[in-house]
């Protein structure tokens, strides 16, 4: 049974329309439209066995997945518990000098406990914001926003709509062969009311403007309670003009003196180092290798002694290490003092200011009557910025900017392959078609319901998990001076490829993929994906177990890391106090988050019965991220909650979609009324937006005249002003140009320099 | 023979293309295509006389517009040494007092003298800045610009392309059937050679950024050449939160003093005065009629008392008018007294400053938290502001912005139907199809070269005159907050609409008019374009020479306000103390030249035949407007140049137009080389565009805070500064709410009032 049904679902995919294998009396869609009258009675029979095929298939996929997640989470609540890994599922509080790692040999530490969900959920926001600060705060909002959400939705769409679907009195109406009948189609909406949309609307636009009003508040409140910052004190000035004779130094001394002479504090010019770092980088790696050879006296000279043993260098190798580091450090000491001249200055600046208001007032001001002169950008924190940017030249930056474009293009062009690969397992039917020899595997009904229902998820995965890390090198050479400006460009560019790649690539691929040009005729965008999008239901309650549920728990045993780690501890073994934390890729992560958010809105209506699994995912994710904030995860720089105005451009786009889908469906439907009084709502969405745009965003580009001199003047009477501003000169320093001290002579100030030169 | 061609010409319209007259031997298309060798010759012939017919149905456009340009500058020649005349040639030196109604009579008065191009010619820019301002420079510097521009392109076009077109190598070449041979095709280009058009094009951009530099540079020097003004020291803020209980003017103080202590100057609240500003006008009417009845003691007692002598009222009507007008002041102080109060407060307030920087810095930091409280915006001049957009709410304000879109698209629309009736006269062919009874009468050479020649543009520009006055209305219910927004706003909505119903809707309803729709695909737009465009070259010959030729001429001769004054004479003298010379408006003038420029460039290597009429244009032109500007217009307010940018969009389109149609017809013509060599052009022009908008365009939205302080420290030590401080403080009062004294206990103060209840 389930066997006819399955051929019958491969001949009723979309790509072969004009086949014409016919011989199966199972394929109710053909025979509904010869005979007339038992249409209806039987229609719901094929449905009925469809759904258990694809049923079965997600059943096999959720199990699998289950399965992998359960396993994640015994292991981890039993790994983490032995000392040697506490680098890999601690290594926050190790840095933090909070965990020991020896610790007594019991029988506990053998067993899986969940003390660990108890302690991630009793955390309070207000915890997690000063140890994690606000960019954990903002990443956990998404989660608790999604959660509430779809928790409303999905008791709408699994108690309402499911029901109001099964019932079907609408579904035999419908014309089969207009629609596509893959999958979940037998749950989805065939008659919304159109007033719950509009309250589902309503109900959403109200809660985007609160959670946008509480980060607002929220970034407010956190630059209220910060201790003063440089970064805070501090612009980045470009494109100074230098007069001839004159140095950069001099020119931004002058211009600033002269027109900031109140509040102009001092200047630090930047420095062409790149030769330079490549040269400290040589000197790290020789001082970690030294340090390795002195502080583990066994391990070296039986190992790394026997290479240059070949050639008979046997004695001291210490003393040969010690003798080229401080030959490297005599000429990092020559290359600093050569790029100190002004032969090697860049024509950039960063200006710092006697009080926050001053700083901004500089910054906001058209400075010069060239206004392509002193061009003025907020500074990142000082251990934030992008150093290697500075060292190229405007014609490679100006190329760069365009080698990224081209190259996002080719990235998504060419990452269409694994989604066709992807695709051509979901559809069993263009499989067969492709590698004929797999037609007698394929008839298995175990191995159909895996390759349908688990492996294309799970390589779509794969391909993904590569992305982020190149998007970020991506934007690492667009010219961003800092490196959270470098993550929220990937993350932004992250988003739109997965929303590009996985959802459109997948839905007008999967079933009409050779119809990508539908975007040059935008008249018909609605009523392609009204038919494109539910087929692809069942692949992506599929993909929220695969790449949510595992992915996440996958995420909290922390595969990668686990393995090096293992692999690593024989060879080496570090010493805990140049240990440092990992930090939270939020170029990685959010946007996974984002995209659950536009499935759960697309297919609230299409398909409720996805929400139940996107709410386990979202709980999962609650936890799991929360313990990760806490116990591995530091953060390195703080944007102040910038990733948020992200999250709101993603969510608006996920609404308008919705939108278009439902006129798609209605117009296909054949209820013209329904479609038409869903049209103001995109209009609406996007006048929505404006408000936003205008409401909160300004307070997430740049803080208010208010807020600023009310900080200054909590400042003003501070007595450790003064020495902050001591601080501040010497802030914006390049650490390439900072003394290096990594030889024996002077090793006691090792470790602060390290850090400083890490960035 | 001439007769022969036309019916040719009638036949190679475009329209009936499956048309098949056939009979006629004369008609080469036809002809050319069935013969195979002597193609070439007969060809020519039939080019040759073609371009005899359309050409003497273009001289008879010229010789008409010829003759009423002289004619013009002979009246106005003669017309403007008449005293009476005064008001309407000179009205800027009457209201300077500089010129004298009376003087004697003598014959020299009865004779054309050309002293008045002599003095228009003679005057220096520098002049011209003092008298004019910026604005009338920057108009003068356009057609200065055009003037250059276009005769370097009119020797290249008329002593290089033209010679090279009419030895026709490659025409015959062509299929005739491809192209609309309507017109000056013979002339136009066939094989440009695209190293002199990468020359023109660099020219080009050269050029543009000299202006652009040199307009700059002059906005700069006005600046700081400008004595203390009050809009340099004051912003606008709107949006002003008020907490229970208070006033607007309480928030603004304590907010400015809060925040901007040593700084802050004064504030003056907006109030609601619509209500009031009637009562005012009511008065001041009430007050001209009683002066007219004072200082003319005759006529009143004789006129105006025959009517009202109907009832019996035939004692002191002096008397009458001088109650009712103390009651209209009595209610205008009542009301006055109303307004003041908080009640009428709207929640917008004029805030000075001490120094312009300060105002800038309050300008354009975002002042509050809440980023839609308190926005600022630069205060215009205080007799430049637009009072009665602060009467209105928000919401009637969204809605009128709504209407303003809605009317100006339906204006377009609407105004294609004069355009398509237009191009019915042009193309006689059409026309003999709508109207059959005439082609009778059109068979006359001389009709039907009026109708096609002169008849279509005069219609045309009938029309267009009404536009400029409905657009400004348009501008002024959307919500500027000064008169040279306004203005601004209708200049660019009359540019626009200009370029769209002129010259596209032109375009395409003459040859292909049921094709607008091809803007939905803009892949085929330059093809389209080079099919088209040429087609109506005599066209807009025709055009320049009406349009531009007797428009400037007719703008000389002043033939409205010539014809209202010659009616009013008789009945009113008005005296010359409260007489007040009208301003230049440039949201009617400015698109005519811009859309010239547009005209030279799109046709330059179409049909360098056009670029001679346009060079007499900007000659003359130039003669006129400087001219008028010296005797006429007085400036009312200053925009420091801010037309500019419109300018330049208006060229960079210009130049993008001229390279879609370029590679259009070098596809049309099959040179792909060609068309490939063009396409980088377009890429450089918008790269170009970019460049200018960051380099120039801040410097029109802005002053840099280095102009700014330098001002202020030149100020910082002039003894005046208290003074004017004093002034500005009452600078932002609205006229309406200024005490009101024209009754006769306290005439001697009106003048002065009135000057500033004009506003």
């Amino acid at each position: 049974m389930a066997d006819a049904a399955s051929k019958c679902q491969r001949e009723a995919t979309p790509l072969p329309t004009s086949a014409t294998t016919g011989n199966d009396e199972l394929c109710i869609p053909k025979r509904s439209k010869d005979r007339g009258d038992d249409n209806a009675a039987i229609g719901r029979i094929w449905m009925w066995e469809l759904t258990q095929m694809i049923v079965s298939a997600l059943l096999t996929s959720v199990g699998i997945n289950l399965g992998l997640c359960i396993l994640f989470f015994t292991l981890y609540s039993i790994l983490k518990k032995q000392p040697s890994n506490f680098d890999v599922y601690a290594p926050r509080l190790l840095a933090d000098g909070k965990s020991q790692r020896s610790s007594h040999f019991n029988l506990e530490r053998l067993l899986p406990t969940p003390g660990w969900v108890r302690r991630a959920w009793q955390a309070s926001e207000e915890e997690l914001l000063s140890s994690s600060g606000l960019d954990a705060v903002v990443f956990m909002r998404v989660i608790i926003f999604s959660l509430r959400v779809f928790t409303l939705a999905g008791i709408i769409g699994v108690f309402i709509l499911l029901p109001v679907n099964c019932s079907g009195d609408q579904l035999q109406d419908v014309n089969f062969a207009n629609l596509t009948n893959n999958s979940l189609d037998v749950f989805t909406i065939s008659n919304v009311k159109n007033g719950s949309k509009w309250l589902w609307m309503h109900f959403c636009a109200v809660y985007i403007v609160t959670e946008y009003r509480y980060i607002s508040s929220k970034r407010i409140a956190y630059f209220y309670s910060s201790k003063p910052q440089p970064h805070q004190f501090t612009i980045l000035v470009r494109s100074i003009p230098v007069s001839v004779g004159s140095t950069v130094s001099n020119s931004v001394e002058s211009f600033y003196t002269d027109y900031h002479p109140s509040t102009y504090l001092s200047h630090v010019v930047v420095h062409r180092t790149n030769k330079l770092q490549n040269l400290i980088n040589d000197a790290k790696k020789l001082y970690k290798r030294l340090t390795h050879l002195q502080t583990e006296p066994v391990q070296p000279k039986f190992k790394r002694n026997g290479w240059f043993g070949l050639f008979g260098h046997k004695v001291d190798l210490v003393n040969h290490f010690e003798r080229k580091l401080e030959d490297l450090e005599e000429n990092v000491r020559l290359e600093q003092s050569d790029v100190s001249l002004a032969g090697e200055e860049v024509r950039a600046a960063f200006v710092s200011f006697k009080s926050r208001y001053a700083a901004a007032i500089a910054l906001h001001m058209q400075q010069s009557i060239n206004p392509i002169h002193w061009i003025t950008e907020q500074a990142p924190e000082p251990h934030d910025v992008y150093w290697p940017f500075f060292s190229s030249s405007f014609m490679r930056r100006w190329l760069s900017k365009l080698v990224v474009v081209v190259a996002c293009v080719l990235l998504t062009i060419l990452f269409l392959i694994p989604v066709l690969i992807v695709q051509g397992l979901a559809n069993l039917g263009q499989l067969e078609v492709w590698l004929p020899f797999l037609k007698s595997i394929l008839t298995i009904t175990f191995v159909s319901e895996v390759v349908t229902g688990y492996l294309p998820s799970l390589i779509l995965q794969l391909f993904l998990k590569a992305i982020p890390p190149i998007m970020f090198f991506l934007s690492s050479i667009q010219g961003y001076i800092a490196n959270s400006d470098i993550e929220k460009s990937a993350c932004n560019k992250v988003v739109w490829f997965t929303i590009w790649n996985v959802f459109f690539a997948n839905v007008l691929s999967g079933s009409v993929f050779y119809q990508i040009s539908i975007f040059l005729e935008p008249k018909d965008i609605p009523a392609r994906l009204a038919v494109a999008v539910p087929a692809q239901a069942s692949f992506f309650v599929a993909y929220v177990v695969t790449s949510g549920w595992t992915s996440t728990a996958s995420e909290l045993f922390r595969v990668i890391p686990l393995t090096c780690s293992l692999i690593r501890k024989p060879f080496a073994k570090r010493t805990d106090d140049d240990f440092e934390a990992p930090s939270f890729s939020y170029h990685a992560n959010l946007p996974r988050v984002l995209f659950f958010g536009l499935l759960g809105t697309t297919y609230f209506f299409l398909a409720p019965l996805i929400l139940p699994f996107l709410l386990i995912y979202f709980c999962v994710a609650y936890i799991i991220y929360r313990n990760q904030f806490m116990n591995v995860y530091a953060p390195k720089y703080e944007t102040g909650g910038k990733f948020w105005p992200i999250v709101h451009n993603s969510m608006i786009f996920s609404l308008l979609l919705m939108h278009a889908i439902a006129v798609g469906i209605f117009t296909l439907r054949k209820l013209p009324l329904a479609s038409s009084l869903i049209f103001p709502l995109p209009i609406l969405t996007l006048l929505f937006n404006e408000y936003c745009r205008k409401r909160f965003l300004p307070i997430f580009v740049a803080y208010s005249a208010e807020t600023l001199i009310k900080k200054d003047r909590e400042d003003r009477n501070d007595a450790r002003m003064a020495e902050f501003f001591k601080k501040l000169e010497i802030a914006y320093q390049d650490p390439a140009l900072l003394p290096i001290k990594y030889s024996s002579n002077s090793s006691s100030e090792t470790s602060p320099l390290i850090s400083s030169a890490e960035v």
